[in-house]
């Protein structure tokens, strides 16, 4: 066993928790607070809960609503101007990964200033940011709990992977009433992103005891509640199954980090603005055959938290590849890169980003630019 | 599933980390660190490691090597004067329960005034406490990652259980060569703590899915390193599992509170000044015999982590208090309270100071005087 570190933000789960967000920012010290979220979430109704939640405790909010999906470099850069021309003093972040991700690039720059590409190295940080609460409404990002915050960097068109223990947002509330107003497509792209989040955390090279536990349970999570969302079997218990998941997977890679498919991923979804579960999907069974020989034992494993009988490490690894199709075959979901709309002829380009992105560092294969070269290649 | 919540200290786990200490207290803004230790933790050795730790980061430190086993509220009253007198910013924990339970009490009061006894109520404590990092030098107490600090409060002969989401240390460092120095007796004696603070958070009424994973998982942990240490296999790796049960375990705790078997030990091991593993043992059959009809299918598989073959829940609930006999049999541990010397004359006054203990609000059966009374008569 190496030496690891794990880090959690304080945690509140349950229905009905949205309006603890109030009273947490108060109890951070809050005065002044900025809630970033965006036009999905104030059209869903949620955000009134939340800012009434703000308003009985006393605090006062300025509201930036802005936020696109796959959030935009310069978007933040406005972030940051309305932050302090409001004297803001903390950060509510409502919804999916994108006002999260954009909540902590404004902590981050309001702090401690510069510009985001300043911090593309691990822990490149060095000032406390502003308290942040984030109250999560999808099922996906595990970034309410994570170290991570992804911006495009739109000049360069590209994702850029900030990752620092100081992304942590302080409180991270988890409301699986906030699911109902998801539809089951969404659920199904979001639920595959927490279970891609899930294997790649447990098979990193970063991974340790607590991440696994996590990992592991969430890979069951994940995948049997996927399989009763395209079931049409959504419900109050579903959702918080769903919400459970995500959770526990992003704390596994919040400390674990990730690996080749999230590399990749990062910089398609980013080039195409769609969601990242659909990509995750198509890279996902390419990316766990590249990676196998590195560790059989905990790909059997996945496979065993996947729902299949293993009888041996072998016959576990042997089963993995099969399992993750059939799950993806029976959600109806893409298999090929050329369905999502991608240019072959974009491939270079689209693996010389990835190849800078952080995630590749911990997984589990070594893989340089010729191995993404291929792997885009294959999922063509 | 009902709403919980979820509150962890930044973990530092693995061989040589306790030389991160001084870092710690340093990115949290020390200055000037009250380490709070006890004397065999000084005649161990490890001390050294840990001031030269401080030393190295330029920190200054003033030690308090006076904490004794189950420490008192008069001592903890001495360890404010000195703290005060120093003009301390910050408190380094380095030992077992005792001494990071004291260092809580210090921070506790040099923050919030007053005297313990007026924070026995839960989340009584109303400001923040100067950071504290803790080195466990023990895998029993949990106490480095916990909510709770345990004092005796002298003049009434009887445990104050106090707990707090603030009391938990901002960094908890575990590292598995501090157990070098434990004698197998000290490991098994911790072990059977560890063991029984993860069978009373997974069946405590505010157990949730994150503390489950984390208790079942230190059962199986802590009963097999157990075994191996009556063995006489004591070995490095033995040492790190031994660790990571109680981190475990701790965090299970921590977060669904505990049950009988804690709140009885809490007044027996404070009036005899005897390790709390050694009462444990004793009291746990007793205690789960008594608990089981609340909750079959968790004893079930309790009674599976214990490493029995479960074929149904009644089969697994009619095994798990043999395992856990034939296990404390193995470990050849007291299995009578007269084997403790304890006198039964004490057991009326003892049942009304175990009735106030906090514990006993989450044991999964409720549970009143006469029935505490009447568990001491059995485990007699």
């Amino acid at each position: 066993m190496d030496v690891f570190k794990f880090v959690s933000p304080e945690i509140i789960f349950g229905p009905g928790t949205a309006t603890e967000c109030g009273l947490s920012a108060s109890r951070l010290g809050a005065k002044r607070v900025f809630v970033v979220t965006d036009r999905g979430v104030h059209a869903s109704g949620w955000l009134e809960r939340v800012l009434g939640s703000l308003n009985d405790n006393g605090l006062e909010c300025i509201v930036w609503k802005d936020v696109s999906p796959n959030p935009k470099d310069y978007e933040i850069y406005c972030g940051v101007n309305k932050y302090i021309d409001n004297k803001c003093d903390s950060l509510l972040a409502v919804g999916g990964g994108s006002p999260i991700d954009a909540a902590k690039a404004v902590a981050l720059l309001v702090s401690n200033g510069g510009k985001l590409s300043d911090y593309e190295e691990i822990d490149s940080i060095t000032r406390p940011l502003p308290p942040i609460v984030a109250v999560t409404t999808t099922a996906g990002s595990g970034s309410e709990v994570s170290q991570f915050s992804i911006i495009v960097n739109a000049p360069e068109k590209r994702k850029m992977t900030i990752v620092s223990k100081s992304l942590i947002p302080y409180i991270s509330i988890h409301d699986p009433q906030l699911l109902e107003t998801l539809n089951n497509q969404a659920m199904i792209y979001s639920g595959v992103h927490v279970l891609t989040h899930a294997i790649e955390a447990y098979v990193s090279k970063g991974a340790t005891p607590m991440t696994d536990l996590f990992a592991l349970n969430a890979i069951t999570l994940a995948a049997d509640s996927l399989r009763l969302v395209k079931g049409g079997k959504r419900s109050t218990d579903l959702n918080q199954s769903m919400a459970m998941a995500n959770l526990n997977a992003g704390l596994a890679f919040s400390n674990a980090i990730l690996g080749a498919v999230h590399a990749i991923t990062h910089q398609i979804s980013g080039w195409l603005d769609i969601p990242a579960g659909m990509v995750d999907a198509v890279l996902l069974p390419h990316v766990v055959e590249y990676n196998l020989p590195a560790n059989p034992l905990k790909y059997a494993r996945i496979a065993e938290a996947l729902g299949e009988k293993v009888t041996s490490v072998q016959n576990g690894a042997d089963k993995v590849i099969p399992a993750i199709k059939n799950l993806f075959a029976v959600l109806e979901l893409p298999d090929k890169l050329s369905d999502l709309g991608i240019n072959m002829k974009l491939y270079p380009l689209l693996a010389e980003n990835i190849t800078k992105d952080i995630c590749l560092v911990t997984n589990p294969m070594n893989i340089g630019l010729n191995d993404v070269i291929d792997l885009l290649g294959r999922a063509c």
